[in-house]
């Protein structure tokens, strides 16, 4: 069982789960770009260390949460990266959303410099992060997961091996492709009750209670309808998890029409510059192109 | 309180409500386009009629449950109709889905030749009409939705007064175009998971629990996983209905991209013959574009 954890890139995701590893009696040494991010830390405990090498160097399981397929190369094997400070039974867990076939690469490069890797993503956003409530999906190898376990409890709720490397990132893209089609789906739905003059609030409880119902209707739908479009989580952010989604079904030649359609409106958010809005804020492009907001009104039919 | 309902239209669905207005007490009067399937109705009590004029005559309250708005107009105003049984008091139900313009229409002709109505398309499909657990949409006067509502009552479980004549039908084809979109996102994030070669079973336990949670995740994808194409509700009636969305979108000017996309996948499944197959086979159109099958195999990654 690991001991001591590392944590390298301490985001909206990264820095409520180095706490929650804290919390749970685990040894953590934690890095970050922005090295004052890591200060709050260091109260509750944490060692701060200058670099994902140091951070490695001190670890029995070091978890890499960053954004991009290039930043989990970097920290890996960029100067002063994780592979520089890897001995042996080091097991590197990449938690960020990435490309499968960087996963594989990057476990097949770790293998060839004598460490272990797992992809790791999760799903349930800053709050799932915060409450360590997080769904896990895991690629790799049998042993190295069992070993992972006790650090995995500490952080989500449903954790599941998927199987091979590249298999927990593969799932995390299947699961993306769910949630903006269900976005969608709650998009378009009330766009047309609100082009058809019905109450919104209303029509989304009904929808919301039978065969049309989604986690995004419970959820995104009551923030739609107030007109609150914060983020949970960044249109830019899904933007990219879309577009390794579509690079993943364009090498297996999988055409996903409706996937394709919800990246361009998607890309309409971010050309109005909306990217740092939260994920419902998709219905601003259907909105758009019917010449209707779909808001909550006082009165009612 | 109607104390005498009539049924007009004894298919999968109007043939189980029909019963359950008689368990429920009421003096139930039937017909049906091929009376046959009136006769096991008669043994539980029902008078059986040659018409809907027969049934109108002798109802306080006459149910519509036809396919078509041209077939609710045929029972409605054509030769030996419901308009030609009406009498002062009569509110004649459509709880078919057809146009809400139609709706309106029926509406005002049905005032000037003496009678009520109310639209009352429901959600819940066969099962729900054999449970009276159907949801229950209604566009029509107050007086008149409080009238119905014992009728209503031992049909349905979720009954919602969505606004004036129309109004229950613009909220059931809302309600359509949720339930087609999250059916894509269960369509494209399966095929896309085996397109990666990933654990169906696992995949879809994993989205479903999570921000990518549907009904259609949780009932539809089961069914896809395990080959069985039975409906449920057919896609040529889904089909039906994504029709009436996009004419009430175009008459608004309303775009719906996602919408109009799955319509066409649900033309291509016709064209294939696959009309009377359950409404998630609407997966074999992407499956079909992407040449391969997602079901769930014995071993597990």
């Amino acid at each position: 069982m690991p001991e001591r954890v590392g944590v390298v890139g301490l985001g909206i995701m990264g820095f409520p789960m180095a706490r929650n590893l804290l919390r749970a009696g685990f040894a953590v040494s934690v890095t970050n770009r922005t090295i004052a991010r890591a200060e709050p830390l260091r109260a509750d405990g944490a060692t701060v260390c200058a670099t994902p090498k140091e951070v490695a160097s001190q670890s029995d399981l070091v978890i890499s949460m960053v954004t991009t397929s290039s930043d989990v190369e970097a920290v890996t094997f960029g100067d002063d990266g994780i592979a520089d400070g890897a001995h042996p039974g080091l097991l590197a867990v990449d938690m960020s959303t990435i490309s499968p076939d960087v996963a594989k690469d990057v476990a097949r490069r770790a293998a060839e410099r004598g460490f272990r890797t797992l992809d790791a993503p999760v799903s349930g956003g800053e709050i799932g992060a915060i409450e360590a409530r997080l769904t896990i999906m895991i690629g790799g190898d049998d042993g190295d997961v069992e070993r992972a376990m006790p650090v995995f409890r500490a952080l989500g709720k449903t954790i599941v091996h998927m199987g091979p490397h590249g298999a927990g990132q593969a799932t995390k893209l299947a699961n993306q492709i769910a949630v903006v089609l269900n976005n969608l789906g709650v998009s378009e739905a009330l766009v047309f009750a609100a082009a058809q003059g019905l109450d919104l609030a209303k029509t989304r409880e009904v929808i919301a209670s039978g065969a049309g119902g989604s986690w995004a209707m419970a959820n995104y739908a009551p923030k739609i309808l107030s007109g609150d479009f914060s983020p949970g989580f960044m249109v830019d952010l899904q933007q990219k998890d879309l577009r390794l989604a579509l690079d993943a079904a364009y090498a297996t030649k999988t055409s996903l029409p409706g996937t394709a359609l919800t990246h361009t409106l998607y890309t309409a958010l971010q050309q109005a510059g909306g990217g740092r809005e939260g994920n419902h804020s998709l219905i601003k492009a259907i909105e758009k192109l019917s010449g209707v907001e779909a808001r909550a009104k006082k009165t009612s039919g």
